[in-house]
């Protein structure tokens, strides 16, 4: 967890806005230059701020892409909670919430910045090692979805649930893909095809 | 199509396997500095080979580019070219023939290339540019493939087609994030929950 340097702070509610304000500048640094590319001093041109302002808040560029992966992670894991806290059949409740999950990965902004840090990954061990740890995250959350009460294949074998789980994944995750190889692509055209795909990853096959 | 500066050599073989070399070597630059950051001199340095001798075979890191996405097009195609050539049903030959979309999707130094074009693109449209239209080229393919006489889904609407084109790349190409942010994952775990999903998408809904 990327820890928060807010306590010298009078009012954290400014600070939060604050860090915000940098993670928001950053990203779009990051996306135009490439996480390689954008120095702090870029950053802090964007964010109007001053390196040193910059610096209260975050201790270096790493902090700010490990707070960038944290902050996604928390997104991901609003739209599960959803499901865990709906009494519905979690195929039923997943096909619907299916919407969000594919409007969140054809997000275009999101998925230029997402593809940067994929890319990082590959030359920067500490980023691949954020990237792996949340990813390691979302999949335990999806497992204990999958193994809940109200999941109709609770039963499956470890190594199948992991299959399901990553193919999940690689279908909702390749949608970042997608949009940047076809930018006209249509969300409801996607739903068309990706809910019966959906619903046999959930079903026992 | 990237114009092959060939015909100056008298041995065409020869020239092909020098063409081959800096490939090889400009997407370990690629990979290793990032598109923007690796430049002519980086890529004549890991071939071997003079900047001006690599000049010969292609104008500019552009033309590098080009060819090696033309090349992935190629390797994607003669996949492809085994579902056209056979006679059987196309939903059981493309189950099958499933491993080795995976084994191609799952490449590490493949995907992390991949990745690393795909985010360029956010940057450089000339890379985008061709990107997609690899992409338009690789959705016509299959459309064709799902429209032919062994398909059991050639009646669907236009629009249905897509969605379903579209999630079944996104399920392939999404399975190089996985790589990525979960490199312990084995080929047979996927193909355990893809082969179902796939099947799915074969097969009218």
């Amino acid at each position: 967890m990327a820890e928060k340097i807010t306590k010298r702070h009078a009012d954290p509610a400014l600070a939060e806005a604050r860090r915000g304000q940098i993670l928001i500048a950053a990203a779009d640094c990051f996306r135009r230059k490439g996480y390689h590319g954008a120095g702090m001093a870029e950053i802090s041109k964007t964010a109007e701020m001053s390196a040193g302002h910059i610096y209260n808040y975050f201790a270096s560029k790493e902090a700010i892409i490990e707070a960038i992966i944290e902050r996604d992670m928390e997104e991901m894991f609003s739209i599960f909670q959803q499901f865990e806290d709906h009494p519905d059949d979690l195929v039923s409740v997943m096909t619907e919430g299916a919407d969000e999950g594919v409007e969140h990965s054809m997000d275009k902004e999101q998925g230029a910045l997402q593809l940067e840090m994929l890319a990082e990954a590959a030359r920067n061990p500490k980023v691949a090692f954020l990237l792996q740890q949340s990813d390691t995250h979302a999949r335990d959350k999806m497992r204990r979805l999958l193994t809940g009460e109200r999941s109709l294949i609770k039963d499956v074998t470890d190594k199948e649930l992991d299959g399901r789980i990553n193919v999940l994944f690689a279908m909702f995750g390749g949608l970042l893909l997608r949009t940047t190889l076809y930018p006209e692509l249509q969300k409801d055209t996607i739903l068309l095809a990706l809910k019966p795909a959906l619903r046999t990853l959930l079903m026992p096959f």
